[in-house]
């Protein structure tokens, strides 16, 4: 039994454990739903005669350990569905997955002890003795209507973290931890990065020091495009129901947009705001004549863009209405993909490594209903499989057979965070299809009209989310180039404030982003002003500084890491961490 | 007589003269309707048996002159309703008009020679002779609903330019001809700077080359603004009715909103576009507890907004239904109101001296249906004539009484271009309203929470209309740090493309927007295609600049003003020019 399974068995028959646990706590009225395997243990869903709350946790895991000391025996038995049924009597919920069940069905059961007994396929322990060793622990309670619609009753669920071993549930339970520091929409407004309001659900509030960051991170992405032959526009954010009728947006993608209908929704005057920037770019590219010398013709766009969500399922920067992509869009010949591919996996590589993120890649190939011309899909799919094995190698990447959208095959890269925890991020998505709604042509070297085919890719996904999750990953302490401010100044004293401000000056003029607190004031509460934004750098400045063009620096919250370096030097620090991107700061001037 | 009163005369005497001209050619079935004067001239509104169309101009032109050389004596006679309706018997528009009259109304008319008569309240020339040295043309024609509104007959408008002598005339018509030569309409998509697309009316794409210009211009405006003290934020396009009804907007500007309804228009879920970005500046300084510390509390915002137009009125980029206002909010205290301002205007100053435009100022002041303390308002427009005296000097700015809005006094700051025309562009608005409706606070020095006053302000009004003035303002030829692309390289053969890469990317690294073309063709084909651009430097690098590190240079279309300059000269003077915003191009080295 390999480790996935072991986890399987064992933490499936920790539901059955819990669940007993409860029905001997609140009696025989109890109805118990279902208990799944989750992630990190198990849950289990019941409608109780009194509700749970957390300082019946205790309780619970107790009668738990008790019941696994009892040893009972964990015996399976396969019945009909008639015996079934009257095995469960008086519980609502089984009854109900009984039912369903065809009438032949043999169904299995599990019996734990003589007085337990749940409907699961298994496997499971033999004894609960096997379950002594088990490292586990009642987390969290929620809501939850009974298979998941909120016209069914509302039960109580109840959360277990279960693992193997003490260790393995005491790394887990630091790892929530750790997450918990780093959630984005704790940290987010305790760095006054951003702010949420509830006129404008999932549209978040860029606040000044967010604002900040949000353009240093575009003004990077913007280098690097810009660097790789791509142009830059911007399109309307509102256009009218016919463009969206001619992208297949309309038919395909209504329920996500945010429509502004006129006298009927079928008006022409009906508009939408854009969920994506794909038609800006074609509209831009047949703006004039195109010839095959304009392909590779690479836009990248910013714009803000809405999609629709459900309430329930807004989450601080990670889920919202409204965000920028970091999009671009590439007109090619079908002869170009695969050198397109490539440059695309190295601007992705490029920005990853500058954030420390390590990268996988996802194939998703040809599906039943494919639209276009096989030959050159089979061609494509075989120029990206080629480009990934030549990134990544045999074996190091997957394939998701017949995955792909029907207008495309793509590519999808995910990339690990410091928690280790797996973000979907960039995708390169090949499309057939729209080219051909919007009858885009160029004139090909042998003077015939051709088609272009459209590469759609993000490599951030969005600016929005890739900064919650850049802010979970540093935790709130972003690299130099990317920090909000990157020097705060503080002057020892009033007197000060001059020399203070030259230096200031001196450091703005080279690009560097500096905040300075020249109020009359404690020099030490600026200070931890400063240290609660995590600013890289501190300056302290006084006289005995400005004799000698030297200055004292904090050094991310960390007192005199580089002290009494001379202005100059420091200056040089600051200019060569932004050119090259430095993940670390550096603490000696060279 | 001014030249004022003259020239209306003049031109209502004219248009008498095109009315009868028309019906001598015409016919007596001929319906005239009104011909006032205009900015440069008059139009008459007619209903005729057949079209006119241009090649009808030198004729009725020539029986004008006819018509002013019978030397006919003009008679205004008063007469009763009655007697008018008996005059104009047949002439339904004319009828139309004095039914409208009260009974008893005393009419006056106009005999021109003995069988054409006009209503009209005069004066007029004696004598058609005394228009003998009269210059006009007619220029145009448009079709014109009677009395604007389209439910009536279609009538058509043959519009004249009228001046007191040739020389006038003909400065107008240079004037008109270098108007349309600098047409941003025209320019822009020359430049390939924007283009306009039929499924989003008003609402502009920035092509590659505009969206540089654009960034350039917002990295200007928000390097001064930081200067200043200000601090960009970004808030959500996209807001519930609920901010709008708080806000005013519903109320006062629904028409102008973009609206999203929920289930019915007064749903909470109904949501607008915004129109303005105030609510989102204060939703921001009510994120915290604010004090007196914090003000002035200055916050600068360039969001896309939308604001509904009627189709006939959109007029390119100047007025559009999707833009950014180059927009700020200033919370401040009643004391610090004067200070505010005064560096309002000196933004305002800096910014507009950039471009060499000269700019005069108008106040308006309290109506009488004002809010707030009568004190408040005295004290503050006492501020303003004060800052206003001071920058412009006694008699030299306008006030306009009573044309205030009610919530507060504001400032216009108006502007001429190089044509001449007047531009209104920035406003500076006090606000006591807003504050009050968000009911937002500040804790003021005694401990006390008192109301802060919100400014509104923009300076440029928005970047997509400044950009077509400055497209017209400067004939696409835009100064070196505004312009797409500042240098322009051009190898003299391909085997010089390694230099001249080289060249490229050291002022790329010195940040200075530079465009290559390294493609095997000719040197003068590319030359030819970046002058088509107005780019201000073309730097033509062969081997023999190679060897000797300098570069030929051709400014702004003008060939080798700038010959044989080394690239270290180039870039400084490069560099120079980037700094100081100059709007000359420099030609030599220094």
């Amino acid at each position: 039994m390999d480790k996935e399974q072991y986890l399987s068995v064992y933490r499936h028959s920790l539901a059955h454990i819990l669940a007993k646990a409860v029905i001997e706590l609140y009696g025989k009225t109890v109805q118990y739903a279902i208990g799944p395997q989750i992630a990190d243990g198990l849950y289990y869903d019941f409608l109780l005669p009194a509700s749970v709350t957390q300082e019946d946790f205790p309780k619970i895991e107790e009668k738990m350990r008790e019941i696994i000391k009892r040893r009972e025996a964990w015996v399976r038995k396969e019945v009909s569905r008639d015996e079934a049924l009257a095995l469960f009597q008086g519980q609502k919920y089984k009854t109900e997955l009984i039912e369903e069940l065809p009438a032949d069905e043999v169904i299995t059961i599990y019996w734990t002890g003589d007085d337990f007994v749940d409907l699961c396929r298994g496997p499971h322990v033999e004894n609960s003795q096997e379950l002594m060793s088990a490292a586990f622990e009642i987390h969290a309670l929620s809501g939850a209507y009974w298979r998941g619609n909120e016209h069914n009753d509302m039960l109580q669920r109840i959360y277990v973290w279960a693992f193997p071993n003490r260790d393995e549930l005491k790394a887990h339970k630091a790892l929530i931890q750790e997450a918990l520091e780093r959630d984005h929409k704790k940290l987010g407004p305790q760095l006054d990065l951003f702010m949420m309001d509830s006129t404008a659900p999932g549209m978040p509030y860029w606040l000044p020091r967010g604002w900040k960051m949000y353009n240093a991170l575009l003004s990077f992405w913007r280098n690097i495009h810009e660097q790789h032959g791509y142009q830059e526009i911007s399109g309307p954010v509102l256009s009218k129901k016919e463009l969206w009728v001619t992208s297949g947006h309309w038919d395909h993608y209504m329920d996500g947009m945010f429509i502004l209908p006129g006298e009927t929704l079928d008006s022409p005057e009906t508009m939408a705001l854009k969920p994506m920037n794909c038609p800006n770019a074609i509209k831009v590219f047949m703006n004039k004549g195109r010839s095959y010398r304009d392909l590779p013709f690479r836009i990248n766009q910013v714009d803000v863009i809405h999609r629709k969500e459900k309430s329930g399922e807004l989450n601080g920067l990670f889920r919202v209405q409204e965000f920028h992509q970091d999009d671009a869009h590439i007109l090619v010949t079908e002869e170009q993909i695969a050198d397109e591919i490539k440059d695309i996996m190295s601007i992705a590589t490029e920005i990853y490594n500058t954030f420390g993120l390590t990268y996988a890649a996802e194939l998703s190939t040809r599906p039943d209903d494919y639209m276009g011309d096989i030959e050159v899909w089979n061609r494509a799919e075989e120029d990206l499989k080629n480009i990934l094995l030549e990134v990544y190698g045999e074996g190091n990447f997957e394939i998701n057979e017949g995955d792909g959208a029907f207008y495309g095959p793509k590519i999808d890269l995910k990339m690990k965070d410091a928690l280790g925890r797996e973000w979907q991020m960039g995708t390169i998505q090949l499309d057939f299809q729209l080219p051909l709604n919007f009858d885009m042509k160029y004139a090909a070297s042998d003077g015939t009209q051709k088609r272009p085919v459209m590469i759609h890719r993000a490599i951030l996904g969005s600016f929005e989310r890739f900064i919650g999750i850049a802010i979970e990953h540093f935790k709130g302490a972003f690299p130099f180039w990317m920090n909000p401010y990157q020097v705060a100044v503080v002057p020892i004293r009033v007197e000060n404030n001059g020399y203070a401000a030259q230096v200031a000056e001196k450091l703005i003029r080279a690009g560097i982003r500096v905040e300075a607190d020249y109020a009359d004031k404690n020099m030490n509460e600026k200070i931890k002003a400063y240290k609660k934004y995590k600013d890289p750098y501190i300056l302290v400045l006084g006289n005995k500084e400005a004799e000698t063009g030297t200055v004292s620096v904090t050094v991310r919250g960390v007192k005199e890491q580089l002290h009494g370096v001379p202005v100059d030097a420091f200056l040089a620090m600051c200019e060569k961490m932004n050119r090259e991107h430095s993940l670390e700061l550096l603490t000696k001037a060279e």
